[in-house]
């Protein structure tokens, strides 16, 4: 394989902090060895963690980072520190150009603010957004966006959301005309919010790179019924986390039913395989890694309690769209829009 | 047993109209011999289905409906035709107390105009709730509000749900001192809206019959932490619907994995009692029936697609919630309050 993209990790976010981060940087790098890594934070921690694994050695420097962001900092006060933590030089490696993309598991918030700040907005967008690649029953993944950077959002917002989610289904799953859904509380015209009641109308007007097809509600997301949802970040926050609650709920009452008697526990046995496939494709950490769309530069967010391997599978995301080069395809995309869509000033 | 309620039936809302109500009628009936109905619509269709269920014809009576209310009507259409559909005259039928309680299967925004115009607003609520109970892996069921009456609301509106939701929760399952959770994008004081934020301030200071223990998060809805999440009706529609939709994805996966191998169909046949039991418990049509609380009097919904079993449960529901005479209890819960809950106009 020739040489890959180098990607920045904040070391010192998520739940795990570097043991978890280095652990599922070497398990991307043994699956995926054209990657390369500049490892942010505190450089006693990363070297004493280095030798753990000794695949990372020859393939990673490390970059102290002083200070590092904590879960529950406000993003105004977490951007006035950006330069001297593993979050900010992770992400200003992007910047920079060193790193082609930056993935961190830290504070969500902070993350969208420092990334704002330091590699701003694509043309034409006005605020970015986090997406992620979602299971469903049909052939492909959906896309789904935002998943809670913006807590709220004008219809204009969501119309960006809609291109910027085209753009990544078409890029990351071959969708040549992506269908778009509005998440809503039903798919007559007039439920909902005048925010999404004027997405949808805008959306229904504009000729995009698109198939729009209307509402969707919170029962169909997993259908494969549409390629890209799109959502506020509130709506998409709280549905995403549904789905993760629900899997899991159901996972813990098939265990349940299971075990609860010793001809359940036989028949459990032989049908492991089908149990497993099922564990394997519940398990949130094989659809970890979501990424924000609309800026200069990728910047992929880790969950905060993801494990080595779910951190692998973001760092897999980070550098497949940097090696699809994303960011240039996103603003290919933009470029082809009517004016209107692009007239209003970039706010970043 | 003795006298129990009677319920006034909506016989021509829903997907399956009056085949599937009258269906649902004769099941409850039969589960619980002290019901009686006054079943409202179109008097030949009534009649025909009638002769399907020798079990209803002694225990109930038809009343004469011309008109329908359609699934996609705009509440603000739909009240004006109160007087002469079925909706509307089985909710007059509680209005005059010759009913406990009312039931359709019909369009939930006329549903909520219509019952809010004619039963008017308990004392010291501007808007009552769609409150339902949803399962989890804990001892007891979670009240969950507002499922959808509400797309907007205000700190006021959430305080109110949350004491609404803790009257039903004290009621139907018996919980003394529920606790109370504010559905958010993260548990941190600063996440979510100003509405939440502000929702939140308030029930942290007032001495109010409930536990208040903060924001709770979409992953976390199923778990048994809190008795009663509260909620806009736009978050709590998605999340309901996605718990739906995802516990439905998850059972496919299953069924795909079990009959993926013979080994797995052997092992699925031996197992089945799980199974079943597992399948029982995520069926949707087994939690069926949510009520509208903060009216003077009862009014349930039956979910649009639900199967006969599914009406019988929402009427077991309303006979249940008539029977605890829930409305004088929340009433009564309602003066215990302090004054500046109470304090605003009634908006009815």
């Amino acid at each position: 394989m020739t040489s890959g993209p180098r990607l920045a990790i904040d070391a010192m976010g998520g739940d795990g902090g570097a043991s978890v981060m280095l652990a599922g940087a070497a398990l991307a790098r043994a699956q995926w060895p054209n990657l390369s890594f500049s490892l942010v934070g505190d450089e006693a921690v990363l070297h004493a963690e280095l030798t753990k694994h000794p695949g990372l050695t020859g393939c990673s420097d490390v970059i102290h980072a002083p200070d590092t962001i904590k879960g529950e900092e406000k993003p105004s006060q977490a951007i006035r520190r950006a330069k001297t933590t593993s979050m900010g030089i992770a992400i200003d490696l992007v910047k920079q150009g060193t790193a082609g993309a930056a993935l961190s598991a830290g504070n969500t918030g902070a993350m969208m603010a420092m990334a704002k700040l330091s590699l701003r907005t694509l043309k034409g967008i006005d605020r970015p957004a986090l997406a992620a690649l979602l299971p469903t029953l049909g052939n492909n993944d959906v896309v789904m966006l935002d998943l809670g950077a913006n807590t709220e959002c004008d219809p204009r917002n969501l119309v960006e959301f809609a291109v910027m989610g085209a753009a990544y289904s078409r890029i990351a799953l071959g969708v040549e005309r992506p269908r778009v859904g509005l998440l809503n509380i039903g798919s007559e015209e007039l439920k909902g919010t005048d925010e999404i009641r004027d997405a949808a109308a805008i959306l229904r007007e504009a000729h995009l790179q698109l198939n729009f097809t209307g509402f969707i509600e919170g029962d169909k997301l997993s259908r494969g019924d549409v390629d890209v949802i799109v959502c506020d970040g509130f709506s998409g926050n709280i549905a995403l986390k549904t789905i993760e609650g629900t899997a899991r709920f159901v996972a813990d009452l098939l265990r349940r039913g299971f075990t609860s008697s010793f001809r359940s526990k036989i028949g459990f046995l032989i049908s492991r395989p089908a149990t497993e496939l099922l564990k394997h494709h519940l398990d949130p950490n094989n659809h970890n890694g979501a990424v924000f769309l609309g800026l200069n530069g990728i910047v992929v967010k880790s969950h905060g309690s993801a494990s080595p391997k779910g951190v692998a599978n973001a760092i897999g995301v980070a550098a497949k769209l940097a090696a699809q080069d994303i960011t240039r395809r996103i603003t290919e995309d933009l470029d082809q829009f009517p004016g209107h869509l692009t007239a209003r000033a970039n706010a970043a």
